[in-house]
């Protein structure tokens, strides 16, 4: 599979939980968006390259990968607007509860989502971690929204568990895919999730900014009511109709017009993903977060490992707690090994199994081991600045 | 300015007001975005490319075409979405008002968006049409909102009159700039404008589904409570807080990651305007709608103008009612000449000023003769189906 992606010669890429590699065939791709389907074909791409069917056909592709039968994702827009999309579907599928679940150590967009939702619906907000969501769960609790992997440390939640829990009490669940989709064999499906989201430029490379994307359990989908009402989740949208109504199945989630030029850049993406079992990307993936954790047991004694060893409990990162982290990893970059700061402490590593090695993350562990040693990081070049990662 | 454009030779491109023409040099941009900014730099091209950067420098290269002065707009998602923020954001500017106003003939999407905010907001919906707004205005009313150029019939409404009467009832005024952007000498700080939003796929060319974009004016910014609280749009985004805080001036705008790769050629497209003066543009807009106009009056007995006459009233497009409008602009398109059709009865031509030339305006409008004059429409390949324009 490596083959399939295009990596400079001199980096080791640990960075695509927050920006996955380019597949190799991505500038050709491309090159006829832009130039055949837009210059020459115009308008007229719409039908002749359909255009209008990208959203629900880049759906059922992610579909695959996250255990979702056909008809049940729609692509576009960013993660935070799916989010809230999701969140407030969620409250209004439970009118009369008041109660919002959200991660205290989630993502902060997810946080800011549920709390402007809660606003917004006249909802309150309790924080909780995820293993104490059952305890936190009563008959007014309306939806839990959780991520699948926390995004600092790399744990991942026992998603058919808590979905369980949540059903019990009568609540709906939305869960956040973003560091999951393309690493993990998550299947919503059968665990029974609610809504869901996740974002398409981490593990399935979409590229910067690809557009996220939205999943609505069949059951729920002729009673979804999403805010975000564009022509394109319009029964008849041709029609031009004064009054909404809500088109049946997923195409109720499409919302106005996508940004078509990176639907296109995602849709050739994913061609990267038609022959690939999720569980042999596990199985590499497990092998590779094993081998940073082996290593930094081994030779990094002022280094500790803050994701959990139980591979169940692992997403596909590794997060290292050390001091200086900041400057460790500025140093790193400098070498050509990219892997990112989360504030306060720790370097964070992420391993995606399609196109990293074995060789190539054994050789990152010993720079940042040679780092360490020779305190490479203490140099004013790698001092704190304002940072954009 | 048309040598800055590529266009298919065998084309009369009369749909700029849906999808504009690609800017010659989009290829090359946009094959650097993919190949260098995001195959070799990664995740580094936040920084070093200043992907962190495009929301508002987009933002600012657009106010120039608005008479918006820097810092207030900013640009990213669907117009669908940033309608929603828009209208949301002007709702909460006025609590303890009960009611939204909007055009009942304005476009699809911007009716639907209202009622949204209305049914999510807990406030009334009244629809009135544009020139009746001052009628329907009162101390209760606490929203309007309008598009400047109605997208079937062209017409241009009031912009500086409409809100100077929506301010003296103390309301918000939301106006949707999709149609005028890039061919109007749009006012916003002159006329006092509220909130705006607008898309960038007409008439600023900046690819299929290019993001849209929303302006806040200044005054504004520091109360404006936006729903769609993403991690972008934080005080400190970097600092990775439980809480949302609103960033002051324009970033608080700011959602999630933005469809970079789209973003990329909007930013590119938009190199084509930054020496152009709109009211020369406007200047040249007018001469092609009057031709238009003048050949329909002169050549077209069984077609009416549905677009105003006076020029203070016109977008930068003309709508012609016939019989059999459908099959006509199939048969039209057959021959090379795209415009689009407007349901019940229009054939709706979008006359772009920096790519169309007098001689392809005629070229067109004499094709137009020549498929009413010969019934070349009647012709069952040109019957209605499933269409998508």
């Amino acid at each position: 599979m490596r083959e399939r992606f295009t990596l400079p010669d001199d980096v080791l890429y640990l960075d695509g939980n927050s920006l996955g590699a380019m597949p190799a065939h991505l500038p050709a791709a491309m090159a006829d968006a832009v130039s055949r389907q837009w210059g020459h074909d115009l308008i007229r791409s719409w039908n002749g390259n359909d255009w209008w069917g990208l959203p629900t056909r880049i759906g059922d592709r992610i579909g695959r990968l996250v255990g979702a039968a056909p008809g049940q994702i729609v692509c576009g827009d960013s993660t935070t607007v799916q989010l809230f999309q999701a969140v407030m579907a969620a409250a209004r599928l439970r009118p009369g509860r008041s109660v919002l679940l959200t991660d205290g150590d989630g993502f902060p967009t997810d946080q800011y989502v549920v709390d402007s939702v809660g606003r917004t619906a006249g909802l309150k907000v309790a924080r909780v971690s995820p293993p104490d969501v059952a305890a936190a769960l009563s008959d007014d609790v309306a939806v839990v929204a959780l991520s699948v992997v926390d995004y600092r440390t790399g744990e991942q939640w026992d998603v058919a568990g808590i979905t369980e829990q949540v059903h019990a009490a009568g609540a709906v669940v939305v869960w956040d895919l973003s560091h999951a989709v393309g690493c993990l064999p998550i299947k919503l499906d059968e665990v029974g999730a609610d809504l869901a989201v996740g974002c398409s430029y981490k593990y399935l490379n979409g590229g910067p900014g690809a557009p996220a994307w939205i999943y609505v359990a069949s059951r729920h989908q002729d009673v979804a009511d999403l805010p975000l009402t564009g022509w394109h989740g319009h029964a008849d949208p041709f029609a031009l109709e004064q009054e909404y109504r809500p088109a049946g199945g997923i195409e109720r989630a499409r919302i106005g017009t996508p940004p078509v030029l990176s639907m296109l850049a995602l849709d050739a993406a994913l061609d990267v993903w038609d022959d690939v079992d999720m569980q042999a990307v596990r199985t590499k993936s497990l092998r590779l977060t094993d081998t940073v954790i082996a290593y930094a047991d081994a030779f990094l004694p002022d280094v500790s490992v803050v994701t959990p060893r139980e591979h169940a409990r692992r997403g596909s990162q590794v997060a290292l707690r050390m001091e200086h982290a900041y400057e460790v990893t500025q140093a790193l970059i400098a070498r050509g090994v990219i892997g990112d700061f989360r504030a306060p402490d720790m370097l964070r590593l992420g391993l995606a199994a399609p196109y990293l090695s074995y060789t190539q993350v054994w050789d990152a562990m010993e720079q940042l081991r040679d780092v360490l040693a020779t305190r490479a990081w203490d140099d004013p070049s790698f001092a704190r600045t304002a940072t954009v990662t």
